[in-house]
């Protein structure tokens, strides 16, 4: 058998939009230089890297020793769905059941979501800077995005001037997220139910992202759950809540019957997750009042220092956040756009940041540090930042 | 806010292909049964219920105990994808490595393969009968299935005409699945080969599903891993060889490209699987020649005696499998369609066996036992599909 070369295959368009994104290049690199024996500070990706509640692990050992390794439901474990319905109706002083929540990886909701309600061609809008699988998910689908442009000077926040732009450029659906990764910014329920009632008037899917609703360090967090209404689909994650991003496992609280698309779309596409991931987040919902507190201050006290430790520098400026993990930072007046500066802070200071271009393609002027590591090396990460920046203008 | 009805919003062609198959109806069913306290026969999935190896649990345990739960590598962790190509180097006296090696639930490797390299109303064809994830997955996307039928009279072995038929029908892809699931039929290395070299002629893309490849009792397993071509892509899953279904682990075997096009698949929608649930499989690994041995040993005793005990029934026939868990049985003479066959079974008898139209809308003359159960229960079970189908044609 002669071996052609794999270039003379077609691929699909969604295969072909498939390429390398700079955030994971940048990782790349960072695991190069590792290898090569060189310590790198990592402050790109946001892996909490907290202990985790121990109830969570402990079940998680139990069942797997009780060997119950074998398929489980698609829209995830009844108790788990039991549980999450329980706890949000609680907080948020709404009617919940298990059948108004399925269970998978936050990831794939967002990607299922786009493609049970979009075709290709179809538009979104994404408020921005916005979340990089959302872009990602969009050009695979092949989606046209319309991004609307959230106020720096407002810190960030959601207005009814950005919904009134959402809606008039008639998406198929609209993402939000609230609270914000990366800007950490938190939007006001009037604004929320505004653009909820706009969607649902112009017959527009809105899926609110509230990955980062239990760190919100002082602010109202204000959920979408609380409506109740058959176009929002609300989803989170466990992974930022807990701590434990390796598990995989997020959810979403929509109306039952989106409930059974998504429980179809993991039917076909992985068939279940495990149980006994699954079992250990239920447990973990018992303490997750307590936890989340230590982990919206633990958060809280890195970002403010990141965020004050940035302000002496003439050359970048950020907002402080009102939750979540990260700083997005302007680097405009360093004269080098989001990618070199980048490399450079890689290759002259061992330091990882994400390229602000991730969040959308205009935010080549910012990069975003995720404040995950303990104080002492985001000092650290945080000084080579500033030299870098600092060098870069003194020439 | 007036709450709109769901059916105002349309969903996208994808998200409206998403629809219950029959096969789930089942199941739902027999759930529902067993609600009501009624004990149900389960012959119908294909879950192995065989205690794992214990050295798998214990490395995912020993992970967790260290709090490994952060992010992993998008295409799996080095240390798995580096056992998986050394042992099946050695096994197919091939030269395999790490970037050869992709880790993804089995299921996201098929959907992702036909979404990589086919666009919407793409050809593809399948070999019926057909694993139902082909189906559904082809569903979805919304491809132009073509079915080349396999001939019972010569227990579904693929034939180089068949080959022919597929390469005539021009599709974008193939789907190939030897051992098969649902006739336990594996194909021969001349026609494997033809037919891979066929396909490069006519730069058609390969799945080789070997998910079974571990379960063939006697006969020599052919693996298209042994012609590292391009074009070719096998994959298989642990689920099965290591009786872990729950643990959502396969993987692919291809060009570095399409690892690397798996890869950012992966990235875009799930970010990555779990790290404790791979270190698991890694162990695992080191035990699979032993432990495949038992397994084939224990699936070759209960599908044969699941055959032998229809042979005495004059209304059902089925062919006596080479490998796999599963009898595919002729139920054409009982005057039922498989679907109320298989309804009445379990209303009438609480037994649950899958309908034939699941492998193929043609296969409504057939069901598929799961021989997964112990001697005994298979026993029973296969005496309750006598019944009915004895009592439906005594009338």
């Amino acid at each position: 058998m002669k071996i052609l070369s794999l270039n003379e295959f077609e691929f699909s368009r969604r295969g072909q939009a498939l390429v390398g994104q700079e955030m994971f290049k940048v990782l790349e690199r960072a695991r190069e230089l590792e290898r090569e024996g060189k310590e790198i500070l990592h402050l790109e990706l946001g892996n909490p890297r907290l202990r985790p509640p121990d109830v969570i692990i402990e079940e998680t050992v139990r069942i797997l020793q009780e060997r119950d390794v074998g398929y489980t439901f698609s829209a995830g474990v009844p108790a788990l769905r039991r549980a999450i319905a329980k706890h949000y109706s609680q907080k948020n002083d709404v009617s919940l059941s298990l059948e108004d929540v399925v269970i998978s990886p936050a990831n794939f909701i967002i990607n299922q979501f786009l493609d049970i309600v979009c075709n290709r061609d179809d538009r979104v809008v994404f408020f921005t800077p916005a979340f990089p699988t959302y872009w990602a998910g969009a050009s695979y689908i092949g989606l046209d995005v319309v991004s609307v442009e959230l106020d720096k000077n407002i810190q960030y926040r959601l207005t009814k001037k950005n919904v009134d732009d959402a809606i008039a450029a008639k998406p198929k659906a609209i993402l939000v997220n609230s609270a914000n990764n990366p800007t950490g910014a938190v939007y006001d329920e009037e604004v929320l139910l505004y653009l909820a009632q706009q969607c649902e008037n112009e017959k527009i899917w809105l899926l609110s992202d509230e990955t980062y609703g239990e760190v919100v360090y002082e602010k109202d967090f204000f959920s979408l759950m609380t409506i109740k209404a058959p176009h929002v689909v609300v989803m989170s994650s466990f992974s930022k809540m807990f701590s434990i991003p390796g598990y995989r496992i997020g959810f979403a609280i929509c109306d039952p019957i989106m409930v059974e698309k998504l429980s179809l779309s993991i039917s076909t596409q992985i068939s279940c997750l495990p149980a006994f991931t699954q079992y250990g987040c239920e447990k973990g919902l018992a303490e997750i009042d307590e936890y989340s507190k230590s982990v919206r201050r633990r958060f809280q006290i890195r970002t403010e220092l990141c965020a004050r430790l940035l302000e002496s520098c003439k050359v970048l400026s950020c907002e402080v956040p009102d939750s979540g993990f990260y700083v997005f930072v302007d680097i405009s007046k360093t004269g080098l756009k989001d990618v070199d500066f980048c490399q450079r802070l890689l290759e002259e200071k061992l330091t990882a940041v994400t390229p602000g271009s991730s969040f959308g393609p205009q935010y080549t002027d910012y990069i975003r540090i995720a404040a995950c590591l303990d104080q002492e090396h985001i000092k650290q990460g945080v000084d080579r930042i500033k030299e870098l920046a600092e060098s870069l203008t003194s020439i």
